[in-house]
């Protein structure tokens, strides 16, 4: 496993690899949930490429960036075993240098739930992303489900751009208790981990009660949930899986339902990605 | 020469070229000015690929866009004999489909000049190019200092979205009487076309008196000379050439004059490179 830090260190080792390159783009701080990545990525591509890089432009000024949790010691002693070939971890200095001034943006499908209340979140992730596309040049490329809004994002980003990249998207890992993998979930104090399992069995209250019969019954029963574990969500909303649009019942298309809170000292997010029952043959 | 439509057709195509790539991006109607870049192209690249579209997405509301000068039969049978091997004329539906939403943004350098007086116009040059960079994956893209802001603009967004592409900028072909070549041209009146030569020798002048010592002298006597051939300019500016900041007198980089002006039934830009002269050696 090569670690490298420079442009042209990384384009010098990228060249050397014939065959497909799958990419994981990662903030560092690896969990259960991206190794995951890793190995479905070990599984289907020639060579693995992780870049390990805590993105500034996709922070807003009140949020996290400076005490984002960082150890690449540790993140490089979890790759290692799993057959990384590269680990790209560049300087900001690097990526946004002097005079920079480009963004990707996409429009519509940004501008709720998480859009709604990070502005400048997703301008920021698709514009590193487009550049790590054009660096690294993968084949495929590995996001978790536990960004559902951030995976749409890139999709459309990737279709609108043309960009030549297979997108995967993998489901969430969870702790036994539910709690989605984050690297956030360092911030949690004791209490304040237990108190937030809730989010995953809200949304699983959610998912049952849909299923049974009631889209808006099942947020109901969910924000009962999250008030009885002492959350108050920033949202916990029904939207169509892909556009993102506002819907009230289950149909013939997936369904996201995502929520955010602070819990504690971490803003959490999680969601449940409903699909349709596949019709019976008759 | 295979000529194709539909972004298949250009992905099967792509496939079969081995060796580099060289890209000239047009709107059609193709003059000397693209001419002389495809045989740039050919000089220097094993496959070259024109794509034909005129883009939508950089036109104003008020602006030509249905009456752009369009004619691909000419344009096949002029680039025919240059060895073009592939010829991309996509349609607007495929480039953007329903859903569409993702946007490629310069900042700074793209509000002067042009930006100023087309608002949007830029996003639609830089989305497009971004697109066609990753659909055709070109090892080179060509274009022409006829368009001196979108070549700066180009180049700052292949630089600050890593794209893995040469940018080559070729000088300006003019008529007999200096004016720089456009599709545009074809909307001259037989008056206006006479009259719209002042444009660059406005220009000339305006270098030969900032080489003689005053780039002011030399704009305000460019402006005479167009307010001689009964032009009102919409700008005549001197700028730095990459960075687009205004300046006031030649130093040691690169300063660009450009002009725009309405000439009869066609808006008009062209420009000059006032480049520092290399100091003798003592």
């Amino acid at each position: 496993m090569l670690t490298v830090i420079t442009l042209s260190e990384l384009y010098t080792a990228r060249r050397s690899f014939a065959g497909t390159v799958g990419l994981v783009p990662t903030m560092g701080y690896l969990h259960e949930g991206h190794l995951s990545l890793i190995r479905r990525a070990k599984e289907e591509c020639d060579h693995v490429i992780v870049s390990v890089f805590v993105n500034p432009t996709q922070f807003g000024p009140q949020e996290d960036l400076s005490r984002y949790p960082r150890d690449l010691d540790r993140d490089l002693s979890l790759m290692e075993p799993l057959g990384v070939d590269l680990v790209w971890s560049p300087t900001a200095e690097s990526m946004y240098p002097q005079g920079y001034q480009t963004w990707v943006e996409v429009e519509a499908i940004t501008r709720p739930l998480e859009g709604a209340r990070r502005p400048g979140h997703f301008k920021g992730v698709t514009t590193i992303v487009a550049k790590l596309f054009n660096v690294v040049g993968p084949d495929v490329a590995y996001f978790g489900q536990k960004d559902a809004q951030q995976a749409a994002v890139i999709r459309r980003m990737a279709r609108d751009l043309d960009f030549p990249v297979r997108i995967e998207v993998l489901p969430t890992v969870r702790e036994p208790d539910g709690l989605a993998m984050s690297s956030r979930n360092a911030y949690l104090a004791p209490e304040d981990r237990r108190r937030a399992a809730a989010l995953a069995t809200a949304l699983a209250t959610v998912e049952r009660e849909a299923r049974a019969g009631s889209l808006r019954a099942g947020l109901e029963a969910g924000r009962g949930e999250l008030a009885a574990a002492g959350i108050e969500p920033e949202y916990l909303e029904a939207r169509d899986a892909e556009r993102l649009d506002p819907v009230t019942e289950l149909g013939d298309r997936a369904v996201l339902v995502a929520v955010a809170a602070q819990v504690g000292a971490a803003r959490l997010i999680d969601n449940v990605l409903i699909r349709p029952r596949t019709a019976r043959k008759p």
